[in-house]
């Protein structure tokens, strides 16, 4: 059954050619490239240049999902001028350097060669000198993949920790807190142990709102809060019997003055150290933007920061585009709305999706049944939960369609079988691993 | 504690004065004026013109929430001209008409009372002649004020079938079929008793999205759906054993043609039916939005849609407010959004609260410790849930200043208490009862 109207199929074309855009503004060694430029000894990293003939040795280090393209183009700029390095990746990202060492380690759940890849990094930042230059390449699995838990601390102790802060209520930043001053190399410590090394972070952002201490809990990046405030938190929640000793015990320590506080804003650590996000959602979503008006459409970028429960989200776009149908609010059609983030599923059912599969199924849903609506959504890494879609795409028909071949959407929606759903009327985005991850893009088109 | 910047102080004041904007245009008295206009003998509805010189007589009907002043203000508008007629409106609403019969009936479950009042307006409807205005006012609420359903079937039928469909995943289309169907009244039904009379209703409509099938259920508006779609869906979703025996059997008879269908868009019925909305969500966000121009914002209606779990709308209320912040998407602040529809709450707790202070509280999380920022959240009956507030006003010290109090965010929050956290902290929005009903209104503001 082809259901599907010539305005339809052309709204369907442009969602993926737009979603593609916004992948390629954040391709890791497009990043690097477009960020980072060479000219003899001069390297210009943002607005700033560095004169490699300057330093003694040049390091390179890093961890991530984007770890290896990163290192690959950063090896390429640096060429004759690199020292060495260690670079830790995902399990199956290996690829060969000659001047770098790259582990594998495990993500999401951190192993023991994420323990050994953080180990050899901090050796790296210990030995650089007052003369040495650290660049260091961050990106989305750097903090699973970074596991450095501090003295006396287990792995296992530091992740029943962040169990019971979530439990008991604490809010985000709390458990921040507690996450950066139970860690070796966390909530700068890293820039601390590269300290008096000239040191810069190269970002590539997969956190909402792309705060530089959150992203891999912010290893080059002064962290504001205490040991006082994490035993106000203990004491605020009263977890104290809760907590592992060993970390209780830590943060006791530190409030007595026996631990050093991690590095704070005003630390002179930081006349040497930089932090440049060259890769991000709002940049992706940019980038999508401009394709979506060459095309034609009234464009309007909403919010890069989506979070929350992925089928309520999915409701409030379909009901924008719902209203841009019926009275031209926020835009008259052709129009096209940009959102980003990352929304989480409440799993209930035993079926395949992820949270784009999921978003689009939710929004199929409640666009059924108007007219020329498209609502396509997909991960910019290329996975979208246990799947080898990316994402989906929903618009006024797909309901009917699925109905054609017997597959109903709120039961395929209650069991979080939207893979299923869309692999049945044939609407999965499939791309195959992108080796980036800034989140999610999200396009609704209305013709 | 006072941590409220200047910028707040003003933010939460100009919310307010928007908020009221909005409720203004909707106020039904008002509503009935801006959109008829007596002149002489001819009464200007709309863009028609009814002579009333024309009609032996002119009845007045209505139901809803709003049924007292509109039926005043019509009451007003035809004068000497009134013959009679009935307005059902809810317990304590009861005001006196010398020309109405006014009737006090049983909100949002359906009682005796309401039986009797359909059926006077019915009685109403059948008398009336060829030669005859009737002019319906339909406002939230009337559905459930004229309970009155087909022959055979009891009010208690009625309501165990809905729970039924709801219970098994069928649509909010197919669930609106079958009400019609097993209705005296809906689904076009008050129109076709009222046939050959002129009829013309006038709405003031508090559904997302306006549809005149299913406000009030339609009582004059045709119905395009048949007994057959009505048996389709019972077996697509197998419930013919689980139905009571009496809608079955109606649904049925109605199959085999042994009970009239309701009537369709090309009945003749419809050529002597009118249907206009005089106040809408989208009026009050319009005015709404007038009123937030003329303080300075940059104003954007999103959508007067939305719909869904009340926490999630609010955190992406939230988000697009800090994407405005951080990169001045989807506009520069100073900055207005507005948004309009009706959320739900799932309750897990046993606190106070209604789905906007809810909203509030959630975005109040959300948007903690950013700046400048004003999450305005209220219905515009000037009811939330069972409390003597409209809503509530978040910004970005809630948290803070509620902690100061010793109230938690998070656990009024899961508590479903937003009542007590704005109470603490002197931030809910009263209004008292506004006698109308869009459902309700958002303002984000940024400065």
């Amino acid at each position: 059954m082809n259901l599907q109207s010539p305005i339809l199929s052309r709204l369907k074309k442009d969602a993926g050619t737009i979603f593609h855009s916004g992948l390629e503004a954040v391709e890791p060694e497009t990043a690097i490239y477009r960020h980072c430029k060479r000219k003899g000894d001069n390297l210009f990293i943002g607005n700033k240049n560095y004169n490699l003939s300057k330093y003694e040795n040049i390091y390179l280090i890093g961890a991530g999902k984007a770890a290896s393209p990163m290192t690959f183009a950063m090896e390429t700029l640096l060429n004759d001028k690199l020292t060495g390095g260690v670079a830790v990746v995902k399990y199956g990202h290996f690829s060969k350097s000659n001047t770098i060492k790259i582990i594998e380690a495990g993500h999401p759940v951190p192993d023991e060669n994420g323990l050994k890849g953080a180990e050899s990094i901090m050796q790296v930042a210990n030995k650089a000198g007052e003369n040495d230059l650290i660049i260091c390449l961050i990106s989305g699995g750097g903090s699973a993949l970074l596991p450095f838990p501090a003295p006396g601390i287990t792995l296992e102790d530091k992740q029943t920790t962040i169990k019971i802060l979530l439990a008991c209520g604490a809010a985000i930043h709390e458990i921040n807190s507690i996450r950066k001053h139970i860690s070796g190399i966390k909530g700068g410590l890293l820039a601390q142990a590269a300290y008096p090394a000239s040191f810069i972070s190269l970002i590539l952002s997969d956190v909402v709102g792309d705060d530089l201490d959150i992203i891999a809990s912010g290893p080059s990046v002064p962290d504001s809060s205490t040991y006082k405030d994490c035993m106000d938190i203990v004491a605020r929640y009263g977890i104290s019997k809760k907590l592992p000793y060993a970390v209780f015990r830590h943060l006791q320590n530190g409030l007595k003055g026996l631990i050093p506080e991690t590095p704070k804003p005003q630390d002179p650590i930081f006349n040497k150290t930089g932090n440049l996000i060259i890769g991000s959602n709002m940049e992706a979503i940019r980038s999508a933007k401009i394709k979506a008006q060459n095309l034609g459409y009234n464009t309007l970028i909403l919010s890069s920061m989506i979070q929350g429960e992925t089928r309520e989200a999915a409701r409030m776009h379909a009901a924008i585009a719902k209203e841009i149908r019926k009275t031209g609010h926020p835009l008259s059609p052709p129009a096209c709305i940009l959102t980003g983030g990352e929304t989480t599923v409440t799993i209930s059912g035993n079926g395949k999706g992820g949270r784009n599969q999921e978003f689009a199924l939710a929004a199929a849903i409640d666009i059924d049944g108007h007219e020329n609506i498209v609502i396509f959504s997909a991960g910019t890494d290329g996975t979208d939960g246990p799947t080898d879609a990316a994402g989906a795409v929903a618009d006024t028909t797909t309901i009917k369609r699925a109905s054609a071949k017997k597959t109903n959407a709120q039961k395929c929606l209650s069991n979080n079988d939207a893979y299923h759903f869309f692999q049945s009327i044939n609407d999965l985005v499939i791309t195959g691993p992108t080796h980036t991850n800034v989140m999610d893009l999200r396009i609704i088109l209305v013709g």
